[in-house]
């Protein structure tokens, strides 16, 4: 049998994009789908993309509401806006439900930063505790065990993964880290503001939210974790005409200078076994060979987030790039994957 | 009378948008456009867009020949790829033609350099000297005075104008400067390549050249004119789906170190006092205030750089963005703009 | 002295673009620029992109008021939502302003039919007689002489200019036309509603309004003029994923059958005869001709209709194909040509 | 075990396509592909998105041979430009391999009409005989019979189905149709010229190929059919700047004429009825309800057609417009539909 699935704001590009992998998914049925404005319609009406699903004609949007939810699924997922995640968790953590949280709510571990990088206090801080931050390379054994993950943020997930290995292995200096980051239109979610509006966007590249961004807290929390030491960092998003992808490029210090050749050699190496220590077996991690770079063309649409990496023999910097799709292994895929792990079947199923 | 005004090589888009500019110009008149490709055609024939000027019915391309350009033109543009402008420039300062280079063969002082980055021997080192870079709101006085323009690159026009007052200054270190850079694909130039057809660059974003970009010669030559020392910088260029645009996002140490609110403030007030004094009175530079940002939407078609910067007390950078069009500030404006210079024309001539 | 100009209702796109043309008008002086939402700013601050005109840091947004506005300038252009135009016209004209409306208002002669199209009662009928459309390729001496110009939609722009001529000469049939006509995202308008988000709106190419859009009444009543003879046509809209222009697809029966090569010869050659007659002359007409069809990144920014058509032996029909800027020559560029011919400024100033 | 497949031109748009669905296809093996710009690497290095597939990076492109094909395939499908498909196809039919041709070339039953369109002689004209139109939908029964499956084209799959069932039924009139369509500039192939640059075709919409494309050919063959009579139609291409999508709007004629409410809805009613009876159990034919009207991005990526209509009063036509991703149901999509006929599998399988 089945488990079966619900997911609470099935209306926004990531709730959305969950639709659309789990409508899919070969051993998880999506059995409850709440949007209060689209409550009562089918998810066919509301995306007639998706209609050609069978599930998607007969299931209807509902209410949200927890009991009901508990009494439909046995695990949901919550895509909704930072600050209302606790309403469901509570309850539904409480009847032994599994909850897979979108949100920024249950991301960092100190109910302080929350609320000096959100504006205001974390709704349920005893939960904090027993989150499990949903990046599956990096915490995959706790995922496993966990009743809440919170699944990155899509920011996050691009800097933390290329980032958290060479930390942890030592190579690189944990101060000085540059994060430079374009994201497309739909990372700011299905908001109706002038802003996203397609004249606003299309022929624009612009920078937002310098120098101090949300997702820093967890870049940050993250970093430090690998680092044994807290991080600080520099952070600046860009918002670029597509409609999904991330492509961050990221500026790092060695912790070993380098200047001969045979030193970046030495460095290359090293860096290259890090890589493939870390990432050589994972499913959706990339890592680039010879001349390539990554491309978010090449990761729309997928789980997979693609890795390069280049030394520079002139300012003795490591530049790392990555790119990922923000709705799938920056959002929805990346919260599957966590599923897939937390109800123990195959890391890739509806992924691939 | 109208000045004289010759184009060689006036079917890419440097010159197309060169000849955009030139047929409204009110003090000069074109009496000259030279490309292979597309001899004894009118410029309305291969621009529409264009032909609706009685001059674009008239005026034909002709083959390029530099005695026949300096009969028919008192200024003569080279909008050519590199290696190829001495042929022209040569003959055409001779006999006294005045020269506005916008291919990077002038740019270098050094002989070695050019030959270091663009993997062939300089064709007309003796005319380096002479050569003068056309960033007018950096050497007006001497652009006034040239035979020879150098016309900058799009990407350096959009690094130096934001750095070198705050390097002369001594408001920032000239160590560690880290410029990350998008560009819209005309600054590909109108190359017939797979990797710039609309399917490969639409919903694409991506880094290129890294890590050391052809342009990275003339932004360090110029930063270590202001900074007095030899500056090595970084240099990230990508491609973004926009037609026309630069972005830059510049990461910088400020001098004097900044902590409490106080020294920032300081700091700030200074930031403010160089750019003011700088740029206060520049026609092409908008110094932006309050919460906005660059935005490259916001400079298209126009001969205008807009520059904002941050301090990030967190991190103790200083952050500088700017945007530009690619083929006006970055490139055909801005040659129009030392050809006013040039020929004692007001310097916004043809440019508002 | 400059003739003075105010603006009702600055903020939308046709009401920026409109500003854009009257800062650099050459005979012609902003002094008035209302908008409720950005009251007490100045151009500059709301658009960046014109703020290196000294006239856009000076003036300011302010709240509409007809008396002060008849005190401040002779000529007021109205770009407000259809329905609230007359509020402003009334005063204005009873004060011996001159009055160039962009809304629908005034374009239709009948009340009855304005309120069929736009569902709620015309709120000034007793001007519509007065009221001259003002499309100068077809009314050019009507417009100089009148008080108040309806100036078009863009739509009706883009069909009105190509099938005109034909209709008068009795060169095609006056039945069974059809308009498939395709328009860039800024043509609905600033508007933020879902429909017009980058995400929505980018990647996707939709048919809308079908089979009764607004644009529809005035199309058929000035087809109807052409014809001397009531004409009713088949319009379809579409939205395609650009910011700026209309690309309209007419199918023509031909009033005389033709078969034959000859035939088609001889009908091909009073086509042509037809609009050179009607065109030849104008400034914003470019027929095109060889293998030319017209695309809209060719008038992007100018006030330029392309025309192109084809006979097709095939079928017997005749295709005309137009393109145009839908905010310059479908609106904003449109109505100056207007103003200068009402003003008696030649009539392409502050247009090329 | 799994039936092995052959990919003849694996480097196009279609091929790539191919390769997507076929390399996650549960019942088919990619066993060969060939490409000779790519022989010798492997698909994962040409084609990075695909690199997380390990067949992806075990399966090499090899240069093309007949009859390395046959011994390494049971199926073959051939994505070439047309003209060369004769050449493979011709040997692997004799060897007893099931041929799937993509290109033109076998979509016409006449040699004659196809040196019309496309003015060279039929490479194969014994083959156009058993050749069967791979258009599952029309005709699934041949297609599980067939050897050698010629896959329709992309406008024409949008426009046959939209208008077949008409046609059948004797709803519309064979005469006066007229077919509007816009499609995204993956149509165009992966061909590197000029026209096809990002620049060259972001902010622009343009028609080409008017009045005579040759999809025509197919288009008019197949509407024939259906009619049983001779038919003519008016057909226009647009090119707009999406990636992927078919846009088709279809102007028709009653056979009925209907002008009072009832006539109309007497008329709605048999069209209603005779889609239903058409399309009703078709997994890849949507038939939208309500307001809603075809979009591409609702189909992109997928194998669905989208299909809307409505009925003009005021003009007595009948506007049917549908919408497709040109490289899935317009190419590779559908040719693995008939694969799947073919090979007695479920119809749907790799492509939900």
């Amino acid at each position: 049998m089945k488990t079966r699935v619900g997911i609470v704001g099935g209306s926004g590009y990531s709730g959305e994009e969950l639709l659309r992998i789990m409508l899919s998914h070969p051993r998880a049925e999506l059995t409850a789908v709440t949007s209060r404005q689209y409550a009562r319609q089918s998810l066919a009406q509301i995306f007639p993309k998706f209609a050609h699903h069978p599930q998607a004609k007969k299931l209807k949007f509902t209410e949200p509401q927890a009991d009901l939810l508990a009494r439909e699924a046995d695990l949901i997922f919550l895509a909704l806006p930072h600050g209302v995640a606790a309403e469901y968790a509570l309850p539904l953590l409480k009847l032994g439900r599994k909850v897979i949280d979108l949100s920024a709510d249950f991301r960092l571990k100190s109910a302080a930063v929350y609320k000096e990088f959100y504006a205001h206090d974390h709704p349920a801080p005893e939960l904090l505790a027993q989150a499990v931050y949903g990046l599956p390379e990096i915490y995959r054994d706790k995922i496993r065990q966990a009743k809440l993950v919170a699944s990155p943020g899509c920011y996050p997930t691009s800097v933390l993964l290329p980032i958290i290995p060479l930390l942890k292995a030592g190579l690189i200096k944990s101060t000085g880290i540059i994060a430079d980051c374009l994201s497309g239109v739909s990372g700011a979610g299905r908001k109706v503001e002038l802003d996203y509006l397609f004249v606003e966007c299309n022929e624009s590249v612009r920078p937002y939210g310098v120098p101090k961004h949300r997702h820093l807290s967890e870049i940050e929390q993250e970093l430090s974790v690998a680092a044994g030491e807290t991080v600080t960092i520099q952070f600046t998003p860009h918002l670029v005409p597509i409609n999904r992808g991330i492509l961050s490029t990221l500026y790092l210090a060695p912790e070993k200078h380098f200047s001969t050749e045979q030193e970046m050699k030495q460095l290359a190496g090293k860096i290259t076994a890090c890589y493939q220590a870390a990432y050589e077996l994972e499913p959706f991690v990339r890592l680039l060979e010879g001349k390539a770079l990554p491309d978010t063309k090449n990761v729309t649409g997928t789980n997979v987030i693609e890795i390069a990496w280049r030394l520079d023999q002139r300012t003795g910097r490591l530049i790392v790039m990555s790119a990922e799709d923000n709705l799938v292994k920056g959002a929805s895929g990346q919260a599957v994957q966590s599923m897939n792990l937390m109800c123990d079947f195959p890391e890739a199923d509806g992924l691939i």
